[in-house]
């Protein structure tokens, strides 16, 4: 197998839900690339230190270590600029869906998953991950989602600009996905996959969106251990 | 001249402040395009209903009206294909630019600016820009900015994806301005052109990428009767 990626993981192998991993698991199904993946956990910084990186994805082609999700997205573009494109023109274009999760989307979901990803890890990664977000957020985990039900409407209101997108056109990148469209799913499949709490109610207006991105890749997402 | 642009006004006819039309604006510059502006009011409105359209931007490209600003610009991109792209391959992967802006900027800045811009208005279309606004906003114009000066720190917030992005590289289009960033910039546009309130501070991070758009098409936003 030439490309390998090192996937976050829980106590269960099959358990994969970070959204970084999953915009390039559905960057690699887009560009019709084999890829096997390696369940990797917090404790496992040794597993990827070769590639002078301390956390995932990081993608490995043809023995070649590629780290950072958007830099390993631009570098499938550059590498295999004969399969489907994953950008409109230039990836520098899209870089704004990338900061707007980053900043606005993951942030806001982080505060509704974060205690059901610690419930999820593994014995080793749980003191590890309570300590660091706790750190982060300043706050206990417990006390970080007491409230998360309140904080629904709001969350939804968040995507907003997401749904008159999709409501207007098939994808965030137009008539087909691009990786923009990976970049916003990939953070609901970190919810979907980590947490039995819908952020969005089943008639939301991204449905139709939702249920067409779960069928990249022959069904990619749709496949994954998730909970919605 | 072969293009006309129908472009918002004060009473002064040279103070010009619709983010719409801004966009527009800096994307003719953008294609290289001379075009002349006509001063519209609210109360014209039978100046443009040959275009079977109610409000502006309205362009008149060789008689033909096009309008409403995003079916503008990628009318603009598809006429004029060998004039310099104002997008990075199709416009539909831009559309969320559009969306953002008109979902989240937008309202954000009617609740700084909103009585600077009746202030600025022809006696006649006053009390029909208040009476539709405070409709909409289902407040007196005077209570909706009463406490603005204590929003400034979540304005600032609300650009952060825009900050980090052009922390990252010149433009949100990438090397070089696209239309992504006349979107969001002619955002800013309408608040330096109507109200003297400073939305940003001056040595906020995105200063840099201001001055670079106040550069397009030859100083365009520069020239512009402005606060800020």
């Amino acid at each position: 197998m030439a490309i390998t990626l090192y996937d976050l993981a829980g106590a269960d192998p099959n358990r994969r839900f970070s959204p970084y991993c999953w915009r390039i698991k559905l960057a690699l199904a887009h560009k019709q690339l084999d890829f096997e993946t390696i369940p990797w956990r917090y404790a496992d910084k040794d597993k990827i230190a070769f590639a002078n990186w301390d956390r995932v994805p990081v993608l490995v082609d043809n023995g070649r270590p590629v780290v950072d999700s958007w830099a390993i997205a631009a570098y499938l573009e550059n590498t295999y600029p004969a399969r489907p494109a994953l950008f409109s023109g230039s990836p520098e274009a899209s870089r704004f869906f990338n900061v707007w999760a980053d900043t606005v989307l993951n942030p806001a979901i982080a505060r509704f998953v974060v205690l059901d990803i610690l419930n999820h890890l593994t014995p080793t990664d749980q003191p590890y991950f309570r300590r660091t977000r706790e750190e982060r957020l300043g706050q206990r985990l417990e006390d970080v989602v007491k409230d998360r039900d309140q904080r629904l409407a709001t969350f939804a209101q968040t995507l907003e600009p997401v749904r008159q997108t999709v409501a207007a056109q098939p994808f965030l990148g137009g008539a087909s996905p691009l990786y923009a469209d990976y970049i916003v799913f990939g953070s609901l499949m970190w919810a979907r996959c980590i947490s039995p709490l819908r952020l969005l109610p089943s008639d939301d207006a991204l449905e139709g969106w939702s249920e067409r991105m779960l069928d990249v890749g022959d069904g990619l997402g749709r496949r994954a251990l998730r909970y919605w």
